[in-house]
């Protein structure tokens, strides 16, 4: 690839960084006999997703209905959705239930009661548990209420109850390998009591844990069936800062042309905003909010060298970013140059940008954005 | 439209609200004699554009060279692209300026050097100024700094002083109307006090100016040639808290499903999340976060009767939102229904969202996101 031909932002993808990062997480799991269900939401690609084929990987896990159908249609046929099933999309989940086997998420019971009149294809059931994250799940606690949904599952013979659910999310508040390790450990704990608990009565049930801190930085995954972490496969700022991935991990990055400097600050604006990177930042210890890091080109990818002290984005609007350098770094662009940062949060930049460029490639095709915005139906 | 047929997280267009919007700005700036150029940033659809041109609108401003194309291929032939020239984009920029009125803004010297050298087509140059948002732009006072720039355009009879433009953004800081209608007086006076110095030299130069809460509030426009709002096509939440807009103006809202409700923290889920509103939020006046506020639906329509007290959006992950409710509000959903929501920042959710579903439509042809993430030149 030949960035001088690059003139809008672009979403750079580095193959050997990225390989090499399913690999490492393939083969932890393989060593500590656990399966490995990652999470395709990240790189929403079925080009990457080979990779993952590559290396023995034959079960999936995304965040949708579309997803779901959209990886289905590259021949992956085991396929958890792991998100609160939406009854709304039925007709779509029985289609894909009959070509696919398909796992689906419940918190409640009124959910079993639709998908059970509904659907006579054969349901994988997973029970969605909070160990703490307090975004959905039931608490593992409160197994009355995991008690009436098993009841009301006993009725549909076509629903099978797989087990128990959890993302520990919580490990993105983590900065610390012992952090992360206690949250993994203390989620485990939790599922592996239900998995006791429920066993006798539903033997050859499973518990399934996924989040990138805690399947990159837990030393031992213990007695867990499988792990879905999804963003190991680009990792970012975020996981660096958490302690996740070092910064020479990080398998994607964006190239964004220099549009204007201004001296009397020590910043840069660059064609590169909120479409382009979406909004997640993280804070700096200083207090600062960075949108992105800078890192710089050399011969055939780029490179990390700067590390902390590299120019970064401390704002961004829908086009712009703002750049904030040192008097050090000040001098490294102009206007007219191509500047390349590392990302914040990858599965929100990959999914704003909608494409990657991959350094392998030939030339670089100019990227395009999704066409512009359609009305629908008038 | 049936709601009932809504699936997924979609975006609905109010066209009733939207021609309003567009109505009302374009009668305030005709009855003040001032061109109104509005930006199609926010919107970025040939169908909304064409509303513009019902209002007799035939000048348009733009955030980047593709989006000059995608309306130019409607046919809109005066435009301008309100961002920093990039100069990577040469060649498209010279395609462009052969078939429309094309416009650029430059803040700096080399920028000229590069047009000059490379384009032989007439251009329209707008020199950037910073009233005070300090994103980008010269600062006025620096006029050796523009001398520069003029000195240099001279020598390139193709390009066209235009005169002096700047985005008066930091009304986005404001919550009353004398603030904005201060910053407008005052931006205007930065810019009227150039064209003054400038006007000897160059007959016909003129300034420009733009911001939606500027536009919307300031009562009197003053001695501004030309204003380029364009969120007020659409308006939204940071509209509504700085004061440029009622809730009931807000033209666009998203139907999202209901997945999962918590009543021990009084809160739902709903699939929608970062990848559908993007993530900017406002805070509310008790400090927290709100990236989205629910209105109820109404017949043929969205509601915005439950005011400050309804659900709202604390928080976005890829694809879930977690709404916060009172006790009162809580029973308003259960899982499987479908809510709506005002988001915070139209621009960016249009822009996420690439579709619109006009309440007008027969039917609504289920939103899909544009195709998944493509692996390109590998």
């Amino acid at each position: 690839m030949n960035p001088e031909l690059i003139q809008v932002p672009t979403l750079l993808l580095d193959p050997q960084r990225c390989r090499q990062n399913i690999y490492t997480m393939a083969e932890k799991a393989r060593s500590q006999n656990v399966l490995l269900r990652p999470h395709f939401k990240t790189h929403q690609s079925h080009h990457i997703g080979r990779w993952f084929r590559d290396e023995g990987i034959n079960r999936i896990t995304v965040s949708s209905v579309g997803m779901a159908r959209y990886f289905a249609d590259d021949g992956w046929d085991d396929i958890t959705i792991a998100f609160p099933v939406n009854v709304r999309e039925i007709n779509e989940i029985k289609t894909l239930a009959a070509k696919v086997r398909l796992s689906l998420l419940v918190v409640d019971a009124p959910a079993i009661e639709e998908l059970g009149r509904r659907l006579t294809e054969d349901i994988q059931i997973w029970i969605k548990v909070d160990v703490g994250t307090h975004r959905t799940g039931l608490n593992p606690d409160h197994t009355d209420q995991l008690d009436v949904i098993l009841e009301r599952l006993q009725h549909y013979p076509q629903l099978h109850f797989a087990g128990f659910l959890a993302h520990a999310g919580h490990t993105y508040q983590s900065r610390t390998v012992q952090d992360v390790q206690d949250i993994y450990n203390q989620s485990l704990k939790e599922l592996i009591k239900l998995k006791q608990k429920y066993q006798p009565e539903f033997p050859g049930i499973q518990i399934s844990l996924g989040d990138t801190p805690g399947a990159s930085m837990a030393d031992q995954y213990g007695e867990v069936d499988e792990l879905r972490p999804g963003n190991f496969v680009f990792y970012d700022l975020m996981q660096e800062q958490i302690g996740a991935c070092d910064a020479d991990a990080i398998a994607v990055a964006m190239a964004c042309p220099v549009v204007a400097i201004h001296p009397e600050r020590w910043q840069w604006v660059i064609y590169g905003g909120a479409v382009h990177f979406s909004k997640d930042a993280i804070v700096l210890a200083d207090g600062q909010k960075c949108y992105g890091r800078m890192v710089t080109w050399q011969e055939q990818s780029w490179h990390t060298g700067l590390g902390n002290a590299a120019p970064f984005l401390i704002s961004l609007s829908q086009e712009h970013g703002i750049v904030q350098c040192t008097s050090e770094t000040f001098s490294l662009h102009q206007p007219g140059d191509l500047s390349y940062w590392l990302p914040v949060h990858s599965c929100l930049t990959a999914d704003a940008m909608g494409a990657y460029h991959s350094l392998d490639g030939p030339h670089p095709d100019h990227y395009r954005r999704h066409a512009l915005n359609q009305v629908v139906n008038v």
